[in-house]
């Protein structure tokens, strides 16, 4: 099963669409998010919308890891998830060339992404989508839901990923925050 | 880049076609294989060929692993590499259920897949394609190249893997055999 994030006015509002790193992307004002089975061709291949991912299995979890994750995370829909956040990232070569141990000592060891990002569970729910291997200008679609409370608690997880040694691999992200369209 | 493995008449003539374990694959007497950029759309979705996948970066190889791979492993398209195998294997789920430890644990561990293969090297060309994140039948298309007198020593290999741990997880395998036309 494909993800697709498409331009379309609802559900999600664009409150505001940022270029962190990298090429921009193509302004939009809304998103609506769609599963597919077959994977889903872009009608205009110069556009950069729709962003196509997948979920799929864990790269980097470790079995305790997944015990800990497994027992605070929330799932995605909640009624009073009213933002959310989608920030696709694509990473560098010299990063896709280190070997498996070396990854995950960058991830975890050195970034303490898995650690870091338990903290901020279950208000924040994640779910991420892998689009490498699909040939898209990504290597992942992160997308995050969260009540309006937390807005500033995700800003900080946001901020605390961005200064570790996993971020100099990242070289292109755009960050796009949504709320919830009640139309 | 995707590959696609197609049914064709020539570079590759099917000497054997064999289901190892899991549904068969349509009957093919040679195969060509292919480059394109972009998604290969199936003509008809109700067939299996042409399959595709895509060369990606190391999964469970470690850093010392790949610098004894890097210095022994030979490349595709040896002139006396006349013979072929492509081999197309999709895992349980209970296998891409199991997290990046649990799976090298398994993988190398108790399967010791990469020690047990950099035996037939450089022999034995190999290259792997990712096809499990494509919503392709297989998980992956493995790949294999060698010089006639090398065929019963890649017999050996496969016999290896297949009497592992690793190998409980394979629910569907097919094992075609190929010699180059000169055609």
């Amino acid at each position: 099963m494909f993800t697709a994030f498409s331009a379309g006015e609802t559900p999600w509002r664009v409150s505001s669409q940022r270029t962190v790193r990298g090429q921009a992307l193509p302004a939009i004002a809304g998103l609506s998010v769609h599963s597919t089975i077959d994977f889903p061709q872009r009608l205009d291949s110069s556009a950069d919308w729709p962003l196509v991912g997948r979920a799929s299995h864990v790269r980097y979890v470790e079995k305790a890891e997944k015990d800990r994750l497994v027992s605070v995370q929330a799932g995605l829909g909640r009624a009073d998830a009213t933002c959310a956040a989608l920030i696709p990232i694509r990473k560098s070569d010299a990063w896709w060339m280190l070997t498996q141990d070396e990854r995950r000592n960058v991830f975890e060891a050195q970034s303490h992404h898995i650690a870091d990002s338990l903290k901020y569970l279950p208000a924040i729910a994640h779910q991420l989508y892998h689009s490498r291997d699909l040939g898209q200008p990504f290597d992942f679609l992160t997308w995050f839901e969260f009540a309006p409370e937390h807005a500033s608690a995700f800003d900080d997880l946001v901020c605390t990923l961005r200064e570790t040694p996993e971020w100099s691999y990242v070289e292109r992200e755009i960050d796009l925050r949504l709320f919830r369209s009640s139309a």
